[in-house]
């Protein structure tokens, strides 16, 4: 016998976390399993339940699973085109994230879990034998005496190079997404780190500041949690979207440019955003001319009646536009639900003689095409 | 009609995240939502959900909650002690986080969101206007040709001395936690950045690795995903926790030591654990008793045979011991499943004349009891 009182301490630790009044744990599950034909079986314990489907966008539609004896339901489905998608379980109606899977989509709205079927060669947000960037948690002064919080990615060798400076892209994730989103989900340290590698993209740092301001100024002082930052509500929204610029401008950008070894001007200064993102970042580029050369715009637009309200002047001094910025990148997918506005987005800036280099992918307004979008446009940034 | 296009867009952006295969989403929900009284009211939007309960560590059993007129469950409870306690919903007997909360508590097996009651003067814990540290994800080179993972905290003024060496503290958390956990559960940067404000601990970095080691090295290489962790199969569970300790002494530290500013002495170098973490700890000191002069057990132990058996030389030879080791905390809560072996063990290192600080705290087997010995043992530290 080698089982030790020892061994029998480890057992006995295995609650460690958690309630007394949870349910049972019930049996060790493993999920998800990805096979090297880049098929996954996906498991969940659930001995009660009625219906359990799995939800992805890997898949068109919920797929079934099915129970074994010991209540863990589980389906296999592939293969997967190589990627890091969202998935969760519907179970009797309800969405799950996956209890056995650490990897989870920050949001403030939903639940779910990630699963990365990896490239025979590999993808460019791959774990690669590279020297990595550090991806750092920081809490800045932010408006109205708040405390902000940011994640900062600083490239391969900064620390080492106390006197280097370094361009600064600041990138803002989507509706109900926070700041943890585009690491978590958009693995930008990890492209990153690979494109310096490569020497496909400059080392930078990137600046990854939470979008609804508002929300959290609210919450800081007492007051009561905002209504829905989704809704339509018109003076609502545009005093959102301004709270996320003026704390930016006035507070993130100063702290980031103290705290940090920056190239601070507006040629090493570029911004990007996804979605919702992406018209805080095409507000804060177009209203703050003198803060960023580079932008970036992913599935997102500004309407033309938007652009000749607030921004007539990009549009109608287009030299002075074309000399001011560096890059302009506006992408979106064929199938992406703001692929309509997007194209016409376009084609005012093609209308006003405003240069900016499209990009037109495949598929629809998710974080795999924020992969690749990042992953396309970063290289070109501060050339 | 202030609704400009630009408006109507942000509704558009609502759903920037996920698939088109989930359920609808709904009616905006907010939640927890903590009162002045320091109540808290929670809700959870199933419509067709049969029973739903609210299970967290600050009740004695799963409280029923109440459905309204649109699908949304909700319950009032408290006034709740001020601390941060996981919660989820038992939605027909299956736990869910909160998906309205994006404060989780990072775990391999289970999910569960995250409440925080402020106190009526700041907790340890509490974010307040003092200067903050940096947390870091770093990526180091790990056992077997794998990359490993750390979460770092860097005090406030780290990078603005960059002459100034610190002490380190490695903190291990327990069994099917992450290297997260720690920071995101058990709040240490916003501990230390208070405690260091008050002047009532040193500044020093602090070293969260993840537990186990054995289960990445597996993922990474391709191999099959190991065996339940919390199984109490002997040879498994000894050799797990010495591949924890041979990556901590092999690779961590000498990462830790080439890449932050460290006092790279036994005597400026300090660990401990909670639960597994904690077991770990104990066993990484006793058996390398170069390299800790500093050890904290929360709510962990080694039996006396354990002691007798692998670490005879702690209590045969307790002057020695009592020389090398400048602290040696135990702290236990009284309604811990592991109150009698922890007692257990302060009565051996009694009889072996073992020089340690009993702390024996009411509650059980809780991170609101781990935040409480981190804040009470941190102090002492490097003193």
């Amino acid at each position: 016998m080698k089982i030790s009182t020892f061994n029998l301490i480890i057992s006995l630790l295995l609650v460690a976390g958690f309630a007394q009044s949870q349910p049972p744990r019930g049996p060790w599950v493993i999920s998800p399993e990805v096979y090297a034909d880049k098929s996954v079986t996906f498991r969940y314990l659930a001995p009660e339940a009625q219906v359990v489907k799995l939800s992805g966008q890997f898949l068109k539609a919920p797929s079934p699973m099915t129970k074994d004896a010991q209540g863990i339901w589980s389906v296999t489905v592939g293969p997967i085109a190589p990627d890091i998608y969202p998935y969760n379980f519907q179970v009797d109606g309800i969405s799950v994230m996956d209890p056995a899977n650490v990897a989870f989509f920050p949001n403030e709205r939903f639940k779910a879990s990630l699963v990365d079927i990896p490239g025979d060669t590999p993808l460019v947000h791959a774990l690669k034998d590279v020297p990595h960037g550090t991806v750092s948690y920081e809490y800045y002064p932010s408006v109205s005496g708040t405390t902000g919080s940011l994640v900062v990615y600083t490239p391969p060798g900064y620390d080492k190079n106390p006197t280097k400076k370094y361009p600064v892209f600041y990138l803002i994730s989507g509706t109900t997404d926070t700041e943890e989103t585009f690491f978590k989900v958009g693995k930008v340290n990890f492209i990153l780190d690979n494109l310096i590698a490569e020497n496909k993209a400059k080392p930078m740092i990137i600046v990854m500041p939470y979008g609804n301001v508002a929300a959290r100024v609210a919450e800081q002082r007492g007051a009561a949690k905002p209504a829905d930052p989704t809704s339509r509500d018109g003076d609502d929204a545009v005093s959102r979207a301004r709270a996320f610029e003026n704390d930016l401008i006035s507070q993130v950008i100063p702290y980031v440019d103290k705290n940090y070894r920056t190239e601070a001007t507006r040629d090493s200064r570029a911004i990007g955003g996804f979605s919702r993102g992406g018209g805080q970042t095409l507000r804060a580029a177009f209203g703050n001319m003198d803060k960023f050369a580079w932008v970036c715009s992913y599935s997102s637009y500004l309407s033309p009646a938007e652009m000749d309200k607030s921004f007539g002047q990009i549009g109608s001094q287009p030299d002075q536009t074309n000399k001011q910025l560096k890059l302009l990148w506006v992408s979106v997918g064929k199938d992406d639900f703001l692929y309509n506005g997007t194209t016409e987005f376009m084609e005012y800036l093609k209308a006003k003689k405003v240069d900016f280099k499209p990009y037109i992918s495949e598929g629809g307004h998710t974080w795999m095409n924020v992969k690749d979008y990042v992953a396309k446009s970063a290289p070109i940034l501060f050339r």
